[in-house]
């Protein structure tokens, strides 16, 4: 049943039910421990836990600490489950094995990457992101400008934005990387990854990719792009554990040259040498710092079995029926509350998630809303949220003014979209959100 | 009983045994899931697992990840765990409430805290070490001195060693930052960590301290030495389990001043602003990078709650007995095979561990063993460790030439030690360790 070719007012909760029967990949909802009376929206910021995985932990923790002590470090092969772990994430992002590694947060793995593509590229001095990126990408270009630098003069930032500049504006024969997330943290935008990784290299630059929103949401093609560098996120789609280690892939092409900044022993070249002098390790390795966190890493590992099973076409068309259904719901049921829609409507620009936005919107059939109506602000958004996770709905909000809602296919169901629509309708038609215990306190990702 | 008194002859099993019954921290033993059969002497490279620990995981997994979702950010205090756990590393390193926070690995803090430290004393370009330290903080090293310093002129690494040169004799008005480790990885040689500040302060430098091999091991007291940055390691003697994560210290005076390199959003003054500019967070927090990994977390956290029952001044104390029985045991019984303590043997001088050297003795009362007389080598000691271990006594070897045994004194009990020696002793009489399977392949740490 296609969506496009229904009319909006046709669809009902037996309409989503009988997607649910006939999704491909509606057999592995029963593989997460999803909590009972809960739709759970926000698998783009701590995906959901795999019911494999607290055995698989006890495993871990019992015998292979417990038993095995020290041996585990061989014994269990435990030294290598960065690159071994690394080798599985690779099919996910159209990487190859040997390209793929685990690092710390999401943070220090890109401070890794884009210093080494930065030294890749002596002589230019100009790193370039999105105004709307990730501040977290942002604040470690300010370090790694600082670092590269001379003393008073850092490398430049030029930062694209929707108001301008564009890429093709900032991009000159001085620019080392250019550092982009590909799905937004907030607006679920979606760049084209091969466009935009062709129109850096023309430029003579490097390309790294932030893949927090993209791995396990969307297809990813790094190879077939020819980019030069990623890191990714795999507690969010990938459903590692909270906090569960970042990834960093780097083209083949580059392994040998690359001169990564952490240069922890795990990354030398004969680390049980116990030598004066660095010497990084060739291949991929060289990206690894120190000793891997690994209870973590065993969280991610448990999903990582389940990940092997997924066909990603199916995921992708899974992505885009549940992020259309919940668009077009929203258009048909809540426009009249002055609920506007943020996320590009265009399949090709949109990742996993949808965010919307209070009062921007038009009363259908009822003119614009004015303040004093009882008209929606956008900073209402966040006490809606917190209205719709009382009653179970759970989503975020991202100041000023988003609700975001990620839709990783795995375990949510058409029905779970209909029943978030059906809830934030029923909360903005009784006005219940708007009693005091759901207002502003703080927020957390 | 004092070994001190007791004449070495005096010393049997059931001395030991005597002396466990004796033990103030003998209830610890317990607490812990060591394997049946196996007498644990690899503590200072990996701590053992603590009864509570799956338990306290399994909750974190099902409860907090599993049913609070993205909730357990704010409900479990999950944003707040580098903190409200450095908190309760603190007493154990002789630090303050809010100078402590939890790390990625400890070759990323070390980074994160040595860029930090010669940041404050700009204009001078000298980092002082030991040739003998961890080769990882040598290894982070070279990168700092390549970053901080100039295009083509790195800052000047100047080292340390036995043979010389001396701390006195690189230490000047040029050196930014003296980087040490209180006990040594190989050796378990202590240094005076406060009067090597002193030292190094006087000189105007900063001092840097790596923990690793200290912290659960040896009382210390950063602030009493008035010491600037330290970094330790929680996987070895305190038990957070394989990799857990590091901490990092920083002396308050430091912390509105300090500038780490590693800029992640969650060391940001307000990260959930989502501002485009870095703002370092006040205090301690400016250390952090990005998301930590949970998991690991919760397993540091069930072991900090059996440390805070445990009276450091009893901890030493049971320490040392360990230490110096050992090295009693050693002398007397096995100096005839040309064992060697490389260990320091005045207690002010050592931490919890002891490493031996094959062929390093002379045979007592029969004249020095020559090579042909079956005499042992230094790179012996990687045979007779794997035969050790698979007699259950587990160590480890370091190359090129040393054996090393950790006495964590939560768990290692005298008997323990008396059968570790027996053991050596019976596999030196036997020359079983020189079958072919225990020749060497490779070591981990």
């Amino acid at each position: 049943m296609s969506l496009a070719t229904s009319a909006p007012d046709a669809i009902d909760r037996a309409t989503c039910a009988a997607l649910d029967a006939a999704d491909p990949l509606a057999r592995f909802r029963e593989r997460f421990a999803l909590p009972e009376g809960v739709v759970y929206l926000d698998g783009n910021s701590l995906g959901a836990l795999p019911r494999a995985t607290p055995e698989h932990l006890q495993r871990v923790i019992t015998e292979e600490w417990g038993t095995g002590l020290i041996r585990s470090w061989n014994d269990a092969g435990w030294f290598d489950k960065p690159t071994a772990l690394g080798d599985r994430i690779a099919p996910l992002v159209g990487a190859a094995p040997g390209e793929v590694v685990l690092g710390d947060s999401t943070s220090a793995s890109l401070f890794q990457v884009v210093t080494a593509a930065a030294r890749l590229r002596p002589g230019r001095r100009a790193i370039v992101s999105e105004r709307a990126n990730f501040p977290t990408d942002l604040y470690v270009l300010e370090s790694v400008q600082e670092l590269l630098g001379e003393p008073g003069r850092p490398l430049e930032r030029r930062l694209i934005d929707d108001d301008g500049p564009t890429l093709d504006e900032v991009l000159d024969d001085d620019v080392a990387v250019v550092v982009l997330t590909h799905v937004n943290y907030r607006t679920g935008r979606m760049f084209d990854l091969a466009e935009v990784t062709r129109r850096v290299h023309e430029a003579g630059a490097l390309m790294v990719w932030d893949l927090c929103h993209s791995v396990g949401a969307v297809p990813v093609e790094l190879n077939a792009a020819g980019a030069d560098f990623a890191i990714g996120c795999t507690y969010k789609y990938l459903n590692g554990g909270p906090g569960s280690p970042s990834f960093i892939w780097a083209a083949a092409r580059h392994h040998g040259v690359a001169r990564p900044p952490l240069t922890g022993w795990h990354g030398h070249a004969r680390p049980f040498d116990f030598t004066v002098g660095y010497e990084p390790a060739d291949g991929i390795t060289r990206f690894r710092v120190g000793t891997p966190q690994l209870l973590a890493v065993a969280g991610l590992e448990a999903s990582l079995d389940l990940w092997a099973e997924v066909d990603l076409a199916e995921l992708r068309e899974k992505s885009l029926r549940l992020t259309e259904l919940f668009i077009c719901l929203v258009d048909t049921r809540l426009a009249e509350w002055g609920i506007e829609v943020v996320t590009p409507r265009q399949s090709a620009q949109r990742g996993s998630q949808v965010a919307l936005r209070a009062g921007g919107g038009a009363r259908v059939g009822g003119g614009a809303l004015r303040p004093g109506d009882g008209a929606l602000t956008p900073g209402d958004g966040y006490a809606l949220m917190q209205a719709l996770i009382e009653r179970g709905v759970i989503g975020d909000f991202r100041a000023p003014d988003l609700m975001r809602f990620g839709f990783a296919p795995l375990y949510v169901t058409h029905t779970d979209v209909w029943d978030a629509v059906a809830a934030l309708e029923d909360l903005l038609r009784s006005g219940s959100w708007r009693e005091p215990r759901f207002a502003r306190r703080g927020a957390v990702t």
